[in-house]
């Protein structure tokens, strides 16, 4: 036949040929061998060993003052744990990153006071990419029985994505969040090529599931992008002194 | 001006319109307050309080025999875990689901024998929508310093999606596998409307990011999607006996 | 003076002496340089780096029948447990101790049945000296909400101590058993030269405060004691076959 | 024969008729029914529910100032944590205690410097017996690696007891202190009527076994006894300030 023929031939077979054809496979023929996934150790209650170690208790040498580029970020380090100090401002890590895996942990204290958004407000900016509070907020609140406006509460994209659910535990537990955050990609011209995604879990519960942003985090205003490359990840410093949130054990892995 | 005249302006503005517009915005524009996210407790170390427990350490009164329909899955339950038992076959969760989250955890013996695909090998289905090896198969196996076909190693989905890494720990150690399912949807003419995708973490790594689906897994050719609606999940008795693979800790979230 | 009377006029001045004397001592003279004691390794969820690990999840090859020395342990073992198998009957270390520290993780499955010395039931001989149930018995029954006679509950040295307190966790729950052996002594002509002593914490509750034993163990009639050397641990094969008792994280440091 | 031949008769058989009489005895004679020892829960990680919890992460409520009683004990709280504030000294408990059992967590930056006693230096007082350093003192030395003299190290009472072993973890991790604390008693005159005795754990390694101690620690000559009462229980302000100590997670069950 001539090579038409054989096309409409083909088609006109349809799921039959498809089915005989993938009878003739052998096991072997969807195997893969390559490339080889590379190992991780991942030792209990330890960061995974591909992991970028942003804080293990010690220090805070990974990270900087957002506010003063290049000088130490003076937060408080004391029991394996550092906390807030508002006076210091935000401060961000000293290496930058597009789309990576995040774990931290975080504690706002038992005694915690206040309302609504003034009730243990930090938040995690997983790209930093102005001087202030700019870049894309995933809302880190004391959101256990305080009502505020739902896509501002624990797990949402502030003011851009509503958590799936409340995980918050009562003040005075640890509280973990592990995040998946893809970057946002732009054009040579800054037009947004491929929009920012992420998914993020707190206390082992789904509150994003791979939602597509639709801009920076704006307090006043629509989410808007701006072009931006590899940023800094940020910690704010937003809780009232004298109800500091802490954090521990946090490390990232490129993707 | 009249109201086509505006528009018009409106448009030429551009941007600079835009901007103008958010900077009239007052905070609370963009404030949303319902709907309320659901409370979830989030007690450490046990499932969710909105999670169905699927094992819990008792008995697999939520499962059910693949083969036999109705009949009681008959695999080993002792100290707080169950145990792959080869002759009962493939074991099914009673309940049907379509999109969730889930939780397991499983145990290769340290003495587990074997290499390849022979060694510390299960799955879990995460829609079993046939009688046998049917649906989307997320690998189980010994992956630690075990060489296989890498579309077949842990966290692989069934020779279709290769693992971002390989964080398989030592036989003898509990292991931790977190899924997020969205399960495929199909038109009413069986043809396919929206494919499957799956989050999935193991051990605390990243290994598969929100990846599409081609279809359902097969052993032999490429995976094709069949139409069906909300399924069991399945755990694969397909270990040596004499190396089983335990489970314990499960739970699921619907989405 | 001479020599005795500067004896007795120590001895007159009394305390005053003795204060003067320390103060005229310096920080150094009390400090001890050695024997410096060992270095142990403690990681986390691991049994001491000086222990002997009775089971860590993968054999029983530290074990043997008691009934049939120099046989295997037949108990069954899954998911980096063991579980008691009452056909096999008791089972006792291989190895030989006098005093030591131990570790041990137990649980009683939730759907555990009976009452009294009939729920539950099965025992820690610290030391098993003869054929059977003897030695001295450290009493393991889930004694959560269960009634029995109080030197028989959970924590009793059996029909000896009664417990201080009851610290029993719920059914299917693992719970832990640390307990501090003094092995008694005895003469050559076989009479009892110190007695055992024990100290036992429960779920970290003291349970037993380095009480001394009037002798081994008996079902009926008054503890004896009767002349022994190093003895193996036993685990009692007490329990009714359908509710087995499952243990894991045996460890032992003689002391 | 006569009662006072059988008398004679059983007197001569000696352990035969002992044990003949054991033979007639029924297995619930030597059961006890009472005192029902009180019920304790023991949820994980978390304080027995008798105890009386010293420190839960929220603040030092429970304690005061030694060197200013009644006033506040002003070491710095965060993440759930304490650390010592070498200014405020010494922190005291309010409430006094005689014999317990007690439970503490404790951290050694993993910056620490400095060597032999001056480095990483707190200790746990058991009983504050006057104004300064006196009472009864654990230590808590950071002896990872760290030479000094053996009666000085980690797990000592000081300058009195060698610790059995040196489970020290490497500065940086969280670390467990265990005590079963035997308080002395004095006679009406003030003579010493029984002396205090301590068995204490660390990270799990018995350290001392029911040690009786010979007095008051001193840091200059020899221990000695002075009468006193309930007492409450210390942590010392040793270290330097700029490498402080932290402590968790405190309860204490009086016995």
């Amino acid at each position: 036949m001539l090579k038409n023929q054989l096309l409409i031939a083909a088609l006109l077979m349809g799921t039959a040929a498809s089915t005989f054809a993938q009878e003739k496979m052998k096991p072997e023929d969807t195997e893969v061998w390559e490339p080889v996934p590379h190992v991780v150790a991942t030792p209990l209650h330890q960061a995974p060993s591909d992991a970028i170690v942003l804080f293990d208790g010690k220090d805070l040498s990974a990270w900087e003052s957002q506010r003063n580029p290049g000088k130490p970020a003076e937060w408080t380090v004391a029991g394996g744990t550092f906390t807030v100090n508002k006076k210091a401002g935000n401060i961000i890590t000293k290496q930058k990153f597009s789309s990576y895996q995040l774990h931290l942990e975080y504690y706002i204290p038992a005694d915690i006071e206040g309302e609504g958004q003034g009730r243990g407000n930090s938040g995690l900016f997983v790209a930093a990419i102005g001087t202030g509070d700019e870049g894309y907020e995933l809302q880190i609140l004391d959101s256990y029985e305080n009502k505020t406006y739902v896509n501002g509460q624990l797990g949402s994209v502030y003011k851009q994505r509503i958590p799936l659910a409340n995980p918050a535990r009562k003040p005075g537990e640890w509280q973990t969040y592990d995040v998946i955050w893809t970057a946002p990609t732009f054009k040579q011209d800054g037009s947004l090529e491929s929009p920012a995604r992420v998914t993020s879990i707190i206390n082992g519960v789904l509150v994003q599931n791979n939602v597509e942003l639709t801009g920076g985090t704006k307090y006043i205003g629509k989410p808007e992008y701006k072009a931006h490359g590899p940023s800094p990840i940020m910690l704010q410093a937003h809780g009232d002194p004298s109800q500091p949130i802490s954090f521990k054990n946090i490390w990232v892995r490129p993707l």
